[in-house]
């Protein structure tokens, strides 16, 4: 008897855990993200679900179509008699947080479909394509820079010769952490369906335990390097100075209010300083820019607008700024046949997300994809203050168990 | 024979330099630092001065009075009979650096101070009172926190208990690196002169190569935390936020701006972000603030301005701001006797400084103090563009050896 959804929550809370603030450290490839992975490969021996792992961290636990109906279905002039697996069907999300982050973004989604193999196997329901549960590496790209890095390189958007030389805060290249290569996790996948905890308000608005997703906001990283001039932080006048700091600072506050007055998104959450020392100004500071908004032209028209404010700051200043995309993720419409088919009788609300995910990767890919949401009271994630009611969880469980059952 | 100002001067070249930036990184008991510590006591001993280490990690190399002169002072009635060294006389500096440093400030001191020694000696001179060469330890305060922390030591002015606690960015204790106790490295100490690098262009601007210190101003280091509420930086709604940046970014614009309207010196060199990843809102933004003004009011003031402007921003932000003052140095006067007697007869300048120095310590603390400064031709300092010329160091090491001829 495999651990049902309380159980399985139960061995996930302590891991990677901080005891000051609550929030979680699961960055990729470090202990406690180790520890999940070869949590999930328990779970998935648990359920017989058959391993397959590619060499950039992903992994899938497959429920196979049972011989006899492998048979069966291959009779059936509709379906391909090549690859008995063609059409599979996978659910799933990813393990690893941001830094200080909640509990349940990624670990719900595969919880969740873990659980909902269960519930599909004690409904009687016997696939007649493969079901997948996967679990993608590096999504928040928390340690590699590169959100849904895994979902990347696992569907070709990426290629290994460009992924291999990003190296983390450390130094240490991706290339020194996995074995990297090419993938076939996903050669037969027709859907894709992620489930994972709502980071906004929207489904609390709307009273609504469950959501559906329509479309991703395109959204970017963008690296801003300021360079000034190392000096004295007493002997050095002001006039004399050429302060990188100061460019940063109006920069955060420009973008901030550009996103406001627009409706769109601007966070500047991750600086770094040099020499970063109390009695030295600054000879440089790099700061990084996440920028998100309706339209891929809204997006550019905000980069831009900020890119310009921070140029004009900086000939001020004394100072060079430089901006460079590290990301920029075009916006992505999830399947809207899917999404009509699976909110329309229910009720679910549908709903645009700010947040980037895998399903987005998968979609813009080219597999039809779909999302659902799960409440969260606080609206707050990428935080220990991210949460969901345990009625709202099984709820989303039930409903990825239909879903999935619909498309099996 | 040993070493030259230039010979010892190409010794000290290469340790903890940085390849990339070409600056100085030589934090305090730390390899690069302590291999400068191993070769001053190798200078001290190759020139028959005398070590003597205190449980701080400060250092004196002692060139005593002979033992006929010790008899022959004892008979004078004006000296105090009892001390063979009281009235003792030291120079010297620091060989720690800010992070990517300078070579020059602190270690030129301590190589004029031993070259000042041997021209003595050339000289013929022979003292009447010990003459120390000494050097203090985290004079920069950063590891530590604490600048001129082994001279606060020395003179009782900080608690060994006070003082043991004191982490550094690792956590690591400052009582896990030296031993502590108490010090009488300054109990017969009558006067302190240190020679220094000019970190400012008032020389430059006077033709001058040697100047005398008038007084330091007053300074303090600030540790502004700012705390909000960690969120997804895509998802959360701009208006739903609790952004720390925003506040710190508001905060170094306004001390920026108030110090250069009041003639004084602000500066945000020093930052840390938690979490510190791009796609989260952070959740606390801790800044320090390096103040300096031409009186303590003065600098009261400007601390204060600052506060206030930091707060009404947070209420705006909906984030809340603490400022707690690390450390605050009142002004300190150096000996004007002493200045004017050294600077009058030879047309040296008297001018002020904003930067900190032991030498304001041990002032402060009562032994009459005096400083030399030496010209800087970039005016930069606490960068690896700080400089000196040759011939002007080589003034500085004459005018060093005048004023200590004249002190013995």
């Amino acid at each position: 008897m495999p651990d049902d959804f309380e159980a399985m929550w139960s061995d996930l809370t302590p891991v990677g855990r901080s005891t000051t603030s609550g929030g979680y450290f699961r960055q990729p490839f470090l202990s406690a993200e180790r520890e999940l992975a070869a949590w999930f490969v328990e779970q998935c021996a648990a359920r017989g679900l058959r391993v397959e792992t590619d060499g950039f961290g992903n992994t899938v636990g497959w429920w196979d179509v049972p011989a006899p109906v492998v048979e069966e279905v291959a009779q059936q002039p509709s379906r391909n008699p090549r690859s008995p697996t063609a059409g599979a069907v996978l659910t799933g999300s990813h393990l690893d947080s941001v830094l200080d982050g909640g509990a349940y973004d990624g670990p719900l989604g595969v919880v969740s479909a873990l659980a909902a193999v269960d519930l599909l196997r004690e409904r009687g329901v016997v696939p007649s394509r493969p079901l997948g549960v996967g679990v993608f590496a590096e999504e928040e790209g928390s340690r590699f820079g590169l959100a849904c890095l895994g979902s990347r390189l696992a569907t070709g958007v990426l290629a290994w010769e460009d992924a291999r030389t990003l190296t983390d805060r450390s130094g240490m290249a991706l290339a020194d952490v996995v074995p990297g290569g090419s993938s076939s996790l996903l050669a037969d996948v027709g859907t894709f369906v992620e489930l994972h905890v709502e980071q906004g308000r929207d489904l609390v608005d709307r009273d609504a335990a469950v959501g559906v997703a329509s479309e991703i906001w395109p959204h970017g990283r963008y690296r801003v390097d300021v360079t000034g001039a190392a000096n004295h932080a007493g002997t050095t006048r002001m006039e004399d100075r050429a302060d990188p700091m100061l460019t940063f600072a109006m920069t955060a506050l420009a973008a901030n209010k550009q996103a406001r007055l627009s409706g769109q998104r601007a966070t500047f959450g991750r600086v770094s300083v040099e020499p970063n020392g109390t009695n030295a100004v600054p000879s440089r500071v790099t700061a990084w820019l996440d920028a998100r908004a309706s339209s891929d032209d809204a997006l550019a028209a905000l980069v831009e607008v900020v890119t310009r404010q921070a140029s004009e700051r900086a000939a001020r200043d004394g100072t060079a700024v430089a901006v460079t995309a590290e990301s920029v993720s075009a916006s992505v419409a999830f399947d809207p046949a899917l999404a009509a088919a699976l909110a329309d009788p229910r009720g679910w609300p549908v709903i645009p997300t700010q947040a980037g995910h895998d399903a987005g990767i998968l979609q813009a890919a080219g597999i039809p994809t779909a999302m659902l949401f799960v409440r969260n009271p606080t609206g707050v994630s990428h935080s220990p203050l991210e949460t969901a009611a345990l009625a709202d969880c099984l709820l989303g469980v039930a409903a990825l168990a239909d879903v999935l059952e619909g498309l099996l």
